[in-house]
């Protein structure tokens, strides 16, 4: 029997995780889910026993346990989920505050805040993967959810070398399901030429049932609740005639996101500070004990169908067969004019154990431009953190399409460190 | 419903195909087999009988149709099966009775036997995907089992340019099944790093539920009845580790396939006059009008699963999800160090309507030798076609590792363009 | 004997380009210089009027030509050398004073100005070079020096096909001179990995006389006068071991140089406005019967070496022997990291009527996501041309690290149309 | 002043280097020649004391020295000269006849005769090469004219990461005369699209004074005296429109090649054994104490030009500016359609103590395709000598066009490791 375990299994998230378990937990074979957390504080407990309270009144047929000790939650694992945040809600608040003093995004994974999110996350990444390789199943398999996704799953597959692993978003399952709803289809019916970066990535083919479908998808681009729309975005999607991922805005409308977050910090509060509201709010419903269930609630949250893609991932990751699911993994040539090297948002074909790219021939070229561009942030960033290195740190950022130019690139630096100096330091 | 049309359907193979075809009529929602051939022969009058005696007493559900007709045949047809045979067997015998009179491979589809039976079948396949093209479905399928099929895959998808296509053979789901059998599972939970040209492929890994079993599976090579074994050739295999396509033993035992060649030419017959006796002997068996199955000396002729194969692809086709099966199609960068552009034997995955092709890294060295020379061989043939150019036959011909030298390649040419002056010419 | 044609012979440069000229007849064999301009206006008269006496009074052994007849001018011509400059100089103030209003840089090649620019300047480009095609020798060369130079360069040899042809630029001879002092030898010493598009070049390797004197140089940066310094600029150069073109600080310190165009703007005028001034002065002197030489006046119109760089080019085109230059032509390989088809200013080989790239490996990542993405600039740029495409249009402004976002684009599109519709229209 | 150090310095043809560098001393600025070799024989003697005359007769203002002792040869060398045969010409002999016996040719570079060759030669090459490292100047060059050339080019600079290294030929410099005598021009007015590896090239283009001169060129192939010629192998070249080396009559003519190698060993000897009778006869002559200069009679020997080629490309790797030296060097992108890593014979511009390709474009299909796979086996070789591996020898050979199958292999090995056991062996 497979045995799950959960790392930030404290997260708010969980219930939602636990719903999609308990619905598969035959399919899967499932004997075990652990929670394990750095700390036992009030809020990990709470979740830790809404979730037993769930499993136990769903009689889902396995056990539930939690924890702070890592070889006891590791040990024997088949499936790591990784969903911690590194720093916590304060530190991606201040990931969101702090750039806009230089007129910079801070959105916490694609600009100037997923860069010092993602120094913060590499130490604690490499950290769990070594814990994995030593204590878990020799053929564990690790899904990915921590920010920043896209950068994190470069950073495990490429640098640390372990490639039993898949970055999962809940933005391609939530796209495909818009496309089988307006086509009155399945999921597994949509085949889409989908490429790209975590949170950058591009759709140029809709096809279903085999057929071109590709005119009538692309104007009904997906449009998630908490991303507010523009006309000029959609416009522009139209003419391109590429359906784009809603954090394409941050590059292609940069001064209006930079607006909207300096307004949101002035007024109702950064998404960090939203989110932390609405953390609270939820856990005084999980810790009523007449809760047997995930709250209604949790879909404020955001995340929608994320506990479907995970739970879905991992019943294909052990049934046999041939599935289909968009994973960000290495390329291997699938999309032709990226380099074979590159981790990328992606198909893959997915069966027992194993995922595999699936080819679609090539990127269009402005989807290319950004795409080498960030990857190249990406392993600065990634470069910046293994050598503990202020030179490549300044390069990433200098290279990133929404970072700083050299006037300010010094100064924004030092705020970042002086803020994460518990986390991370550059010499 | 489902239009399936077969062009070369008087052939003896035929009644093996219709006996898939009734088992899984209803899961492709067939609706009529259409056996199409040149002329209304004894041969085909009795096998397209049979057919109809074998539909009608398994109450199959669909309609069978036949006759020489090529637009009534291709009318909407949603599959094309191409399994005729360019000049018929007098053809085939020709082509290996040939070559040997200069010390070189007769074989149908790997030596200098392939090279002439590729330039008489180039012509009838540009004009049946012509009228594909014209009368059959606008999303119609061609599944090409017309020899040499390595090559006319890569006539038909990079020179004619139509990619609805796929080249199959029986070797690989042979080899699948024998791996399923091997390790006690279903062919589904094989998954094969497997590679090359049709009748020119290696296995370099076999994963069985997502377990590396190569060690214990590469010695098991595949052993198809109707080619001999040799120690050498086995010795070989283990030492490289590699599963190899049993047609290889042309390129590493050359002169021990020469040997038998010559010794079949003055005995037995060569193949091709063994297939001849075997027909004769069926066709009798078939025109017995008591007769409605497929009758057990059908295994003799060779073909072992090629049914299978083919309705399952169908199937696969045509129905929701993903599957998978190793067809001949373009490489589109699934393996890294062979040419994008490059029709290959690998792995697809095939839905509804679509074949894609699944990413597994790098060819041998040994293989990616023979495969560039050969590929290059086929594309000198296929532009020898289309310039009736013997400028680049000779090229082909002198850069096949199983070709003459300067010495010979004129002579050889000109027996051949004797031998085919009804199908061919090169000036 | 040589004839070299001049288009945009009426330029202020023009007694530079005469002055080297003279001083190399003899080795290129010179017969004929023929001034050819559009419109016989007084500054082309004065101009080439010096020209004629500055010929007869060095009794360079070479006729002077002028006049606006283009089948005239460009007769049999072995080398002609673009010089013009689209929209004369109150198309460069415009594009320099334009996009200010949407905080976007101006500069005539780099910014957004230069994209205005091109539009312009593609036209007659396409057309000359059809006339040089018509009426020159057959294996005629084209020199060129007209803005914005690396995305012409692009156009003439990708798209128009002409591969007689190099993009000159003054800075890398420049460079190659200050490399020369510092280290005591002749340029011909100096071997540099230089590479990128013009105006947006890095050099990571100095070789003098075979040994590898990086270390030494790279702090040793090339300051043009008319470029000014900035500390920031100079530290990142030393940090990243590469010596960067000046004209990098439109990438790197975009605000300084915003903040520089518009103070420059509101006081002693852009560039371009500035430039017209010292032209007014130099054709006072121009215009004085009794001067025969270029005046010294000359070197404050910027372009050092400007003339040596174009008459050593046309001189070792025309003589036995292998040299090299630094120009733009087509990679085909010699940047290993960047496409082949990209035209770079790189290293070329060059012999009697050839030039051919010398391999230097790899680009830096920090200059290769600059490249790939500028690059992707000039092509959508020519597609919006080729076209007039303002679909296309909007894509290259977007994708430029220079250029607006959505909220700007079409508003900058609509002004810089409006200010150029005697020159190109965008539908 | 410039010390050059010949290893195998006491081999016939040392006279006719001596004659070479004796005309170029001044130019370079030699100050010694130091010839280094394994043991003081009557041969090295008698040699070496021709060599002392000729230097001193012409008062060529460099010292000559001789001895075996490699730190005092090697000691501050600036170049070093290979020119040792390993197994002296007994194993060329061996070499020559052993594979017949198999009906393969034993050619000492071409055929299975340079793959003992290249097994003898990579232990000696290797432990120079750590010899040039050790004693020699810093920035020392290894030019090589030990056989097989391609393959020691590829092992020294791929393998053993020696990249101040250049495998020399005179086949080049011959076919560059031979274009400059027929067109009436210096050999410096010729470029070439010159490809392939040692012995094994290709020329699709001619270009004398920058003009294609192609069709005229290719029907003038080069033909060495001492390669037989033939209607056959001519006709092909003219076909194929590129200029052919001669030694690719080998993979061409091979029947032919192999009746003419049988006969001569039957009876006027191999080509080994007639040059060990030159030999002798040559250093009867050598030791004529009143000879003061090369005998003519040393032209038979072969080898026209071979010191030409070194010592221009001494002089040229010696004194400021750009020349050309076709030599084998690292691909790295001048011919597209090879790996960038292909140890090559291509175009070299030659500057002070450097060599760098210049871009040629694609190789022709058939060229690219004998490449790639005698790159393999350079390839598997090397391996199989690195780790003295039986199994990789055998790829090796079973990969050769020129190679045994699988019925001879193991045999042709027993019987070369038989006759090689002082110099290799395989496990």
């Amino acid at each position: 029997m497979k045995k799950i375990t959960v790392i930030g299994g404290g997260s708010t998230y969980t219930p939602e995780l636990m719903d999609g378990l308990i619905k598969h937990a035959g399919v899967i074979d499932l004997g075990e889910v652990y929670l394990l957390d750095i700390d036992k504080t009030d809020k990990f407990k709470i979740v830790a026993e809404l979730a037993t309270r769930m499993v136990e009144h769903a009689k889902a047929g396995f056990k539930l346990r939690w924890g702070t000790d890592v070889e006891n939650g590791l040990k024997d694992a088949d499936f790591v989920l990784q969903q911690y945040r590194p720093g916590l809600l304060e530190g991606r608040i201040n990931d969101e505050k702090l750039p806009l003093k230089f007129d910079l995004i801070g959105q916490e994974t694609t600009g100037m805040g997923g860069f010092s999110c993602a120094l913060r996350a590499m130490p604690m990444v490499a950290k769990y993967v070594e814990a994995v390789r030593k204590w878990a199943a020799p053929d564990a398999f690790i899904i990915n959810f921590t920010n920043p996704s896209g950068l994190i799953s470069e950073f495990v597959i490429n640098t640390l070398g372990f490639e039993r692993f898949a970055g999962l978003c809940n933005i391609p399952i939530n796209t495909l399901q818009t496309f089988a709803d307006t086509f009155n289809c399945e999921r597994k019916d949509v085949f889409l030429h989908y490429y790209g970066l975590n949170h950058m990535s591009w759709i140029d083919k809709v096809f279903v049932k085999g057929e071109d479908r590709t005119q009538e998808a692309f104007t009904k681009t997906y449009k998630p609740e908490n991303v507010p729309d523009s006309e000029l975005f959609e416009r522009f999607a139209i003419e391109s005639g590429m359906v784009l991922n809603p954090y394409l805005r941050y590059y292609y409308t940069t001064q209006t996101k930079l607006a909207e977050e300096k307004e949101a910090k002035a007024g109702k509060g950064t998404r960090g500070e939203q989110v932390k509201k609405i953390e609270n709010e939820l856990l005084e419903k999980y810790a009523d004990v007449g809760l047997y269930e995930k709250p209604k609630e949790l879909e404020q949250r955001g995340g929608s169908m994320y506990s479907t893609a995970a739970v879905e991932l991992i019943r294909d990751l052990s049934t046999s067969g041939t599935k289909e699911h968009i994973v960000n993994i290495r390329n291997n040539g699938a999309v032709e004019n990226l380099d074979r090297d590159y981790v990328l948002e992606i198909n893959g074909r997915v069966s027992e154990k194993m995922i595999r790219p699936v080819c679609i021939e090539k990127a269009h070229p402005l989807a290319k431009g950004l795409i080498d561009t960030v990857k190249l942030f990406e392993r600065l960033t990634i470069e910046a953190h293994l050598k503990n290195s202020r030179k490549k740190a300044r390069e990433a950022l200098l290279i990133h399409p929404l970072g700083p130019g050299l006037e300010d690139v010094d100064a924004l630096l030092d705020d970042m460190l002086e803020a994460n100096n518990k986390y991370f330091r550059l010499d």
